[in-house]
């Protein structure tokens, strides 16, 4: 709108020059976190079975109704753009389910640690990406990740937990590393066979050293949150 | 606050002499809407598996999220009367569960119908005792309430079936019945066994009459259901 260098600087603070709000990785981001949002109900209501009490399973069923919410916002941001959600989404179950797959927990405390660890490296995951983003774009990822204290209810159990057995500490600490083991894992192969997603990355800001310096800073959030559940 | 008759009245409009919001029934009421709503979610997610695509199992996860949404009303309206939501439900889960256990469906048709029955049904039920109840709790109820259109997608699903096939449009609305029943039934063992709640209801406007009443007409809008999904 104004093409004077100072104001249009400002304009694009958090929108780096090379994306366009109408890159086709933006459609296949909200697509993939849509997914996301809708496998992650399906497990935390699988997983709130092995609840010990009604207390639990509730805890599990608000966090399960958030994600819904979520998926809510970018179904509505998708359809303004255009596109059909459901169709969109279907090409990332793979991936998700995975994961899912892969991480299921065998115990209650397995799953409080997966629903805390994979809502943080979620979040994390996704704020990285919104800060390449234009910020049309950016604002519906944080406003789908703003909220996360639902996962809050999980730290004192855990800390508790762990605090009593130092058994269980190690066996949650090796859980907990293998989780982001299997998230990084997925996230890469979700790269390798969306195109459209590694350039909204790549030609956004600072290109291939943000890619590895993502990666590296995944690990290290990682180990803040191990510490916040009393597993470092 | 005034005292002169036609203020009072006025602002007694929706609110019976003879009810209190300090009732003993009120938190009962509330604390049985509370556990119907997280039974409803867990029903829901697990009726879902029968969904024959991705869409059938995200329309009823975002059915599944507004019961949460509601609970999440009740809890606070409890919070608010000093009383903590977890253990003052649990009294109700008998009847609650054996409502679910007794219309377990077998087709996804039949958990169509449930839900858009089930809903109905219970919104029935919770605006009749509303209108017998102080204004401040009956503005509770009525917002846990206020969303339903989210069991629209159903009526569509259902209408396509038995305009398809006149077995499915008698098996159907058979099945409806028996929820009809069965609701009636838990409803009764739910009032025989707490006092509170026949004495809330009893002690508001028309009493016994309003009962029998109530009854007959939570069966007129059940018939008025019936049509909308097109089996009657």
């Amino acid at each position: 709108m104004n093409s004077t260098p100072p104001a249009s600087e400002e304009l694009t603070a958090s929108a780096p020059a090379g994306v366009s709000p109408d890159h086709p990785g933006v459609n296949e981001l909200f697509a993939l976190l849509a997914y996301g949002e809708v496998a992650a109900f399906y497990r935390l209501t699988e997983e709130a079975r092995m609840a010990p009490n009604l207390r639990g399973r509730i805890n599990m069923a608000l966090m399960a109704a958030a994600e819904m919410q979520h998926y809510e916002i970018l179904r509505d941001a998708l359809e303004r753009r255009g596109v059909d959600v459901v169709p969109a989404m279907t090409k990332y179950a793979p991936a998700l389910e995975n994961y899912h797959r892969l991480t299921t927990p065998s115990t209650w405390l397995e799953a409080l640690v997966k629903t805390y660890i994979g809502d943080a490296l979620a979040a994390d995951f996704y704020l990285e990406i919104a800060s390449a983003l234009p910020a049309e774009v950016a604002e519906v990822v944080r406003a789908v990740l703003s909220e996360t204290e639902h996962s809050q209810f999980v730290v004192a159990e855990v800390r508790e937990a762990v605090a009593a057995s130092d058994k269980q500490r190690y066996r949650l600490a090796l859980w907990s590393r293998r989780l982001l083991g299997e998230a990084i894992t997925q996230a890469q192969y979700v790269l390798a066979d969306h195109d459209e997603l590694v350039d909204l990355v790549l030609s956004s800001g600072e290109g291939l050293t943000q890619m590895t310096e993502f990666f590296d800073r995944l690990q290290r959030t990682h180990a803040t949150r191990m510490q916040e559940l009393g597993l470092a």
